[in-house]
């Protein structure tokens, strides 16, 4: 309690400290500000790889980590509070133990595969899941995570919502390892030798290991939460994987594939796969949309906003550009701000970036890039495109109100308006495209991530 | 958030010092109390016009205001932490700019005209609304309000439900003026230039005016976010008014009237319109109820308490006194009052009050008077009428319950309780009123404001 | 206010002395530190009848209480933070006074016999309850509760959910007595005089009983809120009850008893009754479970967890050790604790216990016990058994896994977990029962409570 006080006090030193390196705003639309800050380091909004993750666990085999508390960045973003992010990264051939947790999580995979066994106690359903593919997790059920690949890495993203506080949540582990105990040494002899009718002895020694610990022999305690699995016990995991001996398990609980749909919105420069509440059981439940976009190198996200769906972005693959328009932290204090702040980030793998409801934002593609997104508050959302074709908000504003609403013309602005005949994803340098489309450059390495 | 706390102390201040200015309760009963304090400037409940907002923008065509945070005020009403009442006025003839929130409102007329356009990405609703015509606008929805009347003044009220913090949104204006930046400006020039598919200077000069705001030229930048429109342009907007572009529009979504319905109570003291959340689906949608009730002068509306549901009341013309029973902010501590306080407040135009839930109150008209109510939490409340012939729920307590709750026998109780003949509405003076029947003085006042 | 903040930081400082008094932890097993803290007083889960709760109101007929705010004990269970629970108790042939609160109620019969009225502006609905009658009285309802009984003592449990703001809540009564106001002499002579059509004196006469104050005649006002009441009054009272005058009154909104349905789990050692918000319109509305638990002197609950509902659990009879399983509430600090903390209770009548969501828990039944539990956040919990034969989580992991999660070889761990045959309620004791099952001591004792 007290140590939360004092991370309260530190948590205001640095939001206060924030306030007055934002002090600087763009009156003057100022191109030079942008070269500074250019890593995005004070931006609220902007939790990096690097620096804004707690390590629950780590050892040889993998980690499982959690993001900094949204809430305690921003007040422009405290309606996250009960929300937290949790990334898993697991070699191959490696299993993370069964545990519980009090929080619901949504689960996506990233990268990889893996098998994903729910236990509960009528018994247990168990998943082979590919990139893309999400499923929920209820709070309290007991699970663990094989990755059955010879080769390749996995990687997860979970969104949790915690369900004894707003903010915590805590891993309960059915086994001890060297980085945690079994919940089951919780309870006192007397009341584990009544309900394993056994001797505590003979508990200790199957359950908990106490002889082996204390000769230090090879067969000690796990090292930690993430073990190597042999490759025949994989097998005999995959063999019951898909199948299921629960009762009453209907199609509307088993895992679903966000790149198995049509996307949203595709061209040469970028595709959106979305998953939203009105089509999927689970999604409508947490109130939450699912996205995964492919960008090509040099690809414009055009600026739009979400219209209430606050919007958790995690780069997966390649880097990025971000720009995202709103008030600063200090004039929010003020209630309404005069003046708009620019957030910018340069983001890149493992960054995270939080898009506030209705704060417009751009997405630079620096390199080929993947990203995913959770979109909370997601019933009913809809995207507002402030560029190009289709989805264009301003496009369907009247002329008479156009006319007062900027200095030119009627006719001028609607002519400025309709002149990007692209829609969603364009060219973040046209004029620059124009030229390097005679030698095909870049094209090539476009058809090479989008699969064209 | 240093500014936050300080105001935080402020307020920790301001409600030690009315805890202490409240300590005055009514063992004996005392008229004489209710001379002093007869403004309500210390309570809790009460937000004068005057000095209870904060002016968002203001210029000479109108104002854009929005109440202090309820929940500031007294923690008996923290439940109203995300819930804001914004006012917007406006003269004739003009046009609110395009602009978008993240709030959900729900949006009334109290006086005057107007046409409200919701633009959507895939095309836009416009309506004429007259006075009691109410409508959601969704969070994000980019929507802009014409007064398009010659001569009548606009009066809106709006109830906000922020999305990404609790207490706090944000206007997000398309345009630049000399009020607030357009958030396209907050877009650095190489994503505005990829954007609109155009030289940035193009871009500057058609949507922020550049050169002109430079030359200081007639046409500059617009003073703010509410400006003239001429007959031409008016007659253009509501041309395309009441007709919708737009896909799957249902009646659902569309405006709704407050006044059209019967009255559910009504007689020649006063008359309740009301709209609650099972009669209408954009109402069920917040679950908000809402109220406007007309009252003759010298009319009194009798003491209830709302069962459920936190009201917001907001004078529309006229003036009132208003008494609310409940514990003092001090005694609440102790988490139990053993005496009642009185909350008086003499209400007259713009000024709030808020009526917590079960809290009994009762109005007395001393002007011909209009209010509006918002019912926040409002699904399945009643109205518990504590005196008067129907809906009266101490009619309803059986006479052996009586005869052991008061110390006059049963029979006496009910008699005292049935005495009076009339519901909801009587006069405030009924000895004085029969005097002055016979001149008929005040009854002609009645007749014009109730149109009998 | 102050006196808030003040109670504020005595909360933060006795958090703090926990944090430090439980920072010894089970690296050893060590029985040893079972013997210490064996009332369990520096656990914040236990909240103990004599030092936990808050007296509303008390004199001879009876108590009412409300228990102190959860979320102000632990960070582990600040989403309790909108319950709060109150008890009433009160002699034969009495009445609680008529009034109504600011708050949803679900109240459960523990112990003996009431009549519950609602009263309603349009009507009135008297029910009779029995012991393990529930009933939800919605926020704003006034209510009366009579004890009809001759001999035997009625007790109450409530769950209150407040509606103003999300601790606390005030009753409002209609009579004035020594112990409170009633909430019409808040509203002014003017008022009342034209609310009740009749001179002020009469209405204080009626009902403040201004005259006979003041001589301290015999028939002066009630000593509180709970008055004795004579065997005709019951008698008409009665006459009454179960029928109802109000219009549209459905099988739903009546009042349902736990224990006539078959209890979901049932051996020799106890019973398991409980009614779930899918049975249930009034605890579907609510989102609460509640059980009533039999158990036998020497019988012990098996561990187990609750997936999402954080149970609050009330002694009835009798008495309990209990075992939770957690993290410590200082390790929480740092997002993940290692070592799993055991919070001890010995719990008797009237002592309440929060069990977290996820939390493992072990009841050990000391004497003859019942218990009564609220889950909150019930829907679709699943009740994970870690030991025992039915509903075992453990049961259902793979031998591959088990095999990898515990030191022993998978054979081992699968024999030992099977080994206990029973399921739900076990012997605390199983050797000692072996011997006592000679001369079938203890087994007499059991028939009596569970009606053998």
């Amino acid at each position: 309690m007290v140590r939360a006080r004092v991370q309260l006090l530190l948590g205001i030193l640095f939001l206060a400290s924030l306030s007055v390196s934002f002090g600087i705003v763009h009156r003057e639309h100022q191109e030079s500000q942008e070269e500074s800050d250019s890593r995005g380091q004070n931006n609220p909004f902007y939790f990096s790889s690097d620096r804004s993750f707690h390590t629950l666990f780590k050892n040889q085999y993998g980690h499982l980590r959690v993001i900094h508390r949204f809430d305690q960045r921003s007040k422009q973003i405290q309606n996250l509070e009960n929300y937290r992010v949790v990334e898993f990264k697991s070699k191959p051939n490696t299993l993370l133990l069964p545990h519980h947790a009090d929080a619901d999580f949504l689960l996506v995979v990233l990268n990889g595969r893996a098998i994903l066994t729910l236990v509960n106690p009528d018994g247990r359903d168990s998943y082979i899941l590919e990139q893309g593919h999400a499923q929920k997790i209820p709070a309290g059920t007991t699970f663990f995570l094989v990755n059955p690949n010879d080769n390749d890495n996995l990687r997860i993203i979970k969104l949790a919502i915690p369900v004894n506080n707003p903010h915590r949540f805590q891993n309960f582990f059915l086994s001890s390892t060297e980085a945690q105990q079994s919940y089951l040494r919780g309870f006192s002899k007397n009341i584990l030798e009544a309900s394993f009718d056994s001797d505590f002895k003979e508990i200790d020694r199957v359950l908990f290991g106490a002889e082996r610990q204390q000769q230090h022999g090879e067969e000690s305690q796990e090292e930690g939460v993430i073990v190597e699995l042999k490759r025949e016990q994989i097998r005999e995991l995959i063999k019951h994987a898909k199948s299921s001996s629960r009762k009453e398990l209907s199609s509307q609980d088993e895992p679903f594939n966000l790149r198995n749909s049509n996307p949203i919105y595709s061209n040469k420069f970028g595709r959106w796969y979305e998953i939203t509440p009105k089509k999927n059981p689970q999604l409508k439940d947490l109130d939450v949309f699912i996205s995964s976009v492919d960008m090509k190198e040099g690809g414009l996200l055009l600026p739009h906003y979400n219209s209430k769906a606050i919007v958790i972005l995690v780069i997966n693959e390649g880097e990025a550009k971000i720009e995202l328009v709103g008030p600063s932290d200090q004039q929010q204090q003020q209630e309404e701000s005069l003046e708009v702040q620019r957030y910018r980030a340069e983001l890149s793998e493992d960054d995270l970036f939080v898009i506030p409801a209705a704060y417009p934002v751009a997405i630079n593609a620096t390199s080929n890039l993947n990203f995913f997104a959770f979109g909370i508050n997601a019933e009913n959302n809809e995207r507002n495109f402030l560029a190009g074709e289709k989805d264009n908000v301003i496009n369907e504003i009247p002329t008479e109100v156009l006319e007062v609403s900027f200095p030119a013309s009627g006719n001028k602005v609607e002519k400025l308006i309709k002149k990007q005949s692209k829609s969603h994803f364009v060219d973040a340098q046209p004029e620059q495209q124009q030229r390097e489309e005679g030698h095909k450059g870049r094209k090539g390495s476009l058809s090479s991530i989008l699969g064209y």
